[in-house]
């Protein structure tokens, strides 16, 4: 029992130098993204990779083997807590998998990432995919070889499968396909509505300039009406600027970005409550988890899940805006003095098909996931080739959304994604949303007058409620089980298709 | 021959990494005083106890030690080019002493700085040495235990020489300790002419009220003036804000910080140019010998004389106002336009014993570094006890500036660098004078007309001067050679002394 004990310390304080180490490394890619002068580009790669290695050789180092294999044979193991044993069982997932990859095939996939990502930027600026293909075929092959290991020791059904694990532990490519199937079905229906409605709305207001100073403010204003603390002495959080927006950090230091452009001045403000809505899981996690595995958050997915909820739930609801279109107009002097509450939520909540992932709405959002799940799929499956994908992805654009693209760029190459090797992510934003469904209705019946909250400009009852049926639990649970735990029921798009439906049928009147 | 050659790669290749991980701490060092939310101190004190833990690791790597011997006892070690070999002395150098302090007093030292650090900030505040006194003489005792274990690795001839060492290579407390006798005979006599002087300047313009906006504005300025270069694409630099300002960086990513007092605008003109000074020499190292350990500054004293040089030399000249003052009352808007230049000019060059170092003008600077140096020297020869400190620094401030000093707050407890355990520090700031002193006085030889071109706004010649006179010699040679080099004679108050004697009797009419 002594012996178990000290194992399990050990073992943590291990897992606590590394959680700590990821923490400063993030601060060091911050850094590069927020503040660094340009010129340092070349010495800042080599720090990233030099840290990165560095985490590589923590993270197997073979006397957490050693501990682990102590502890999971220990004849006391079953007295270990609830909390105790899922940290080890984190701790020897990660541990596995690191150390089955071989440390060529890591080096190999970084350098490929580099190379790929360097030229996408290139070709997509070219609109020309032959530039990409090369490069990009070497990174899918890589990522098939680490896939492949992957699928061992993880135990998965496909290569597919080890990606998706990494993102949404336990989620299938076979499961996904079928949520994704009903919720295609339901978005289309909804979108035909939308597209049949007379009732358009006036989305020239969103055009109007609002200088980048100002932008600031409304800024500070959104973190206040979310409680994302930027300002107090008790602050763990900030708001700088980069090209795409992004939160990172880490219980106490939580930080998010936003770009503010001049003629484009709800672009900010969907990505400031996004990513205010990411950093309220971080800051919000259990306390007492701090630097152990279970005090992170619980997959991909999840995480998309509250940040949709604040960006879409919360923040492109009419009750929001009741409260929040006053602060707007006052911040922006006359620029919407003529805007009405009604004109305002229907042009930032406007349906219609898009070429850009980014910029799509909530119902045509989802299609652009799935039309890019369906593609990784079958491209891990070997269903179809790296050459294939713009004529496929062009197709089902076409059977989609009804849109013809017109060139790469704005088609198969718009996400970075694929080129720096991220494959198996792209479903957690769909299944964040679908998981925003689900939690929306049981936040129905446990805080009924949530919308009335929010119209009086009190998010904290939301979000206090947020915390303790979602942040508290960090990784306490697989997601599967998770949503389970707080809504009663299994992965379902009922909740998140009847919450659109509610909306959208008032808005464009169906 | 190629076994020496694999050994000097190897060994090189161990110090590259080092240096670029020291250069990622100092980011994340640089984001706690500038950038971090306040509520992440707890994580940042975590995240730079594990990343000096790291560093400390990877310096004292035995396989340093191994490429070392092999490298030491080549029969072909004298191929080694002089740079090669100055990389292998200075990496033996730093690992000897690395590896000869135990891992105990390393952390013990650690901890006591925190704590005495810590305690320093409250007994300030409270005005009490006696709060302050039973952890700082815990602090000395562990230094001189170290610095007895690096007189021995060093081969000095007391233990305070060892640290003296450790800023400023091979220079030694009764080296110091007779050019100091000679600078402080020189300097009494020339306070005393100013303090004769009926010519008083008229200090009060120097409170008028600047708004911390409008000193941000002057601060761009400033940078263009000396050529820091903080706006364009190709920049390598960044000025921020910070409670006391210092410079962090390397190469290709050199920061420095300032703090603006809205009543005390000359505040952040001359710490911007210090830290300028400091910046330029950091930024204008040998661009191929990056990574290298030739690559980075020669000693503490060179850095200071290359940031009084750009703060007192050319900042506080006349012919720098002679230029600048124009464009600083065109910032200033009415503030300074009844302002000439012979007021300000003589303003920012008050000579006036003060109490408080950091306000030194340039004749009374060196009386409180003086005072330290024999403060330290007699505390590491036990010929004083932490105790009697008050007395003797009280005394010392009587018989050198005449000055009576109130209460500890502002007399020996008014620096952080003993509460933070840096003895043998001090004496730098006057080398770095002396050193500024014979470097102009080799400048005026080479470049007679450089006040000329500085009140025409070029500061440019003078930059290059420095650049290939001082900068470029890295860490190639040891203060002793580098000055001789420079200048062909060695270290010698003479210089200093008489630029400041030419530019005082023109100030004070004497």
């Amino acid at each position: 029992m002594e012996s178990l004990k000290s194992s399990y310390e050990k073992l943590m304080e291990k897992a606590k130098s590394l959680v700590i180490f990821q923490s400063a490394e993030s601060i060091v890619h911050w850094d590069m993204e927020t503040m660094m002068p340009p010129k340092a580009i070349n010495l800042r790669s080599q720090q990233l990779a030099l840290l990165s290695m560095i985490e590589h050789r923590m993270s197997t180092d073979p006397e957490i083997g050693r501990l682990l294999e102590e502890i999971l044979h220990s004849p006391h193991y079953e007295a270990l807590s609830q909390i105790q044993r899922r940290n080890v069982y984190l701790i020897k997932k990660q541990y596995d998998e690191q150390t089955k990859l071989p440390e060529e095939l890591v080096a190999a996939l970084a350098k490929q990432r580099a190379i790929t990502t360097d030229i996408w930027k290139k070709a997509k600026a070219a609109k020309n995919f032959q530039m990409f293909k090369p490069e990009l075929d070497k990174l899918v092959d890589l990522v098939k070889k680490a896939a492949e290991i992957l699928m061992e020791v993880k135990q998965t059904k496909t290569p597919y499968d080890a990606l998706i694990d990494i993102f949404e532990p336990k989620m299938t490519a076979e499961e996904i396909t079928k949520v994704f199937n009903e919720l295609r079905e339901g978005l289309v229906v909804l979108l035909r509505k939308c597209e049949a409605s007379p009732k358009k709305p006036d989305v020239s207001i969103l055009k109007r300039r609002v200088p980048v100073d100002v932008q600031r403010k409304i800024a500070k204003e959104l973190a206040k009406a979310v409680d994302y603390d930027v300002e107090s002495n008790m602050a763990g959080g900030r708001i700088d600027e980069t090209e795409h927006p992004f939160t990172t950090g880490y219980y106490d230091d939580v930080r998010i970005t936003t770009h503010y452009y001049e003629d484009n001045f709800a672009s900010s403000i969907f990505s400031i409550l996004h990513e205010a809505g990411h950093a309220m899981y971080e800051q919000n996690l259990n306390p007492e988890w701090i630097y152990q595995p279970v005090g992170t958050a619980c997959s991909s997915g999840f995480h998309e899940s509250q940040s949709r909820f604040v960006e879409n739930i919360v923040g492109r609801s009419r009750e929001f805006w009741s409260c929040f279109l006053p602060k707007l107009k006052a911040i922006t002097g006359d620029v919407l003095s003529d805007v009405n509450l009604d004109t305002f939520v229907h042009a930032v909540n406007e349906v219609k098909p898009s070429k850009i992932r980014v910029e799509a709405d909530e119902v045509t959002y989802c299609l652009h996931i799935i039309i890019r799940f369906n593609i990784e799929r079958d491209l891990f499956a070997e269903k179809i080739k790296v050459e294939e994908l713009p004529e496929i992805w062009n197709q089902s654009y076409k059977d989609y959304l009804g849109l013809t693209i017109e060139n790469d760029s704005e088609g198969v190459m718009q996400d970075t994604h694929w080129a720096s090797g991220l494959f198996g992510y792209f479903p957690s934003y769909a299944l964040g949303n679908i998981y925003s469904g689900q939690i929306l209705s049981q936040l129905e019946k446990e805080l009924a007058e949530w919308r009335e909250q929010i119209g009086r400009g009190n998010f904290r009852l939301v979000k206090s409620w947020l915390v303790n049926n979602v942040h508290k639990y960090g990784n306490l649970y697989d997601p599967a089980d998770l949503i389970k735990l707080i809504t009663g029921t299994e992965l379902n798009v009922t909740p998140y298709l009847k919450y659109l439906e509610g909306k959208y049928s008032k808005l464009y009147g169906f």
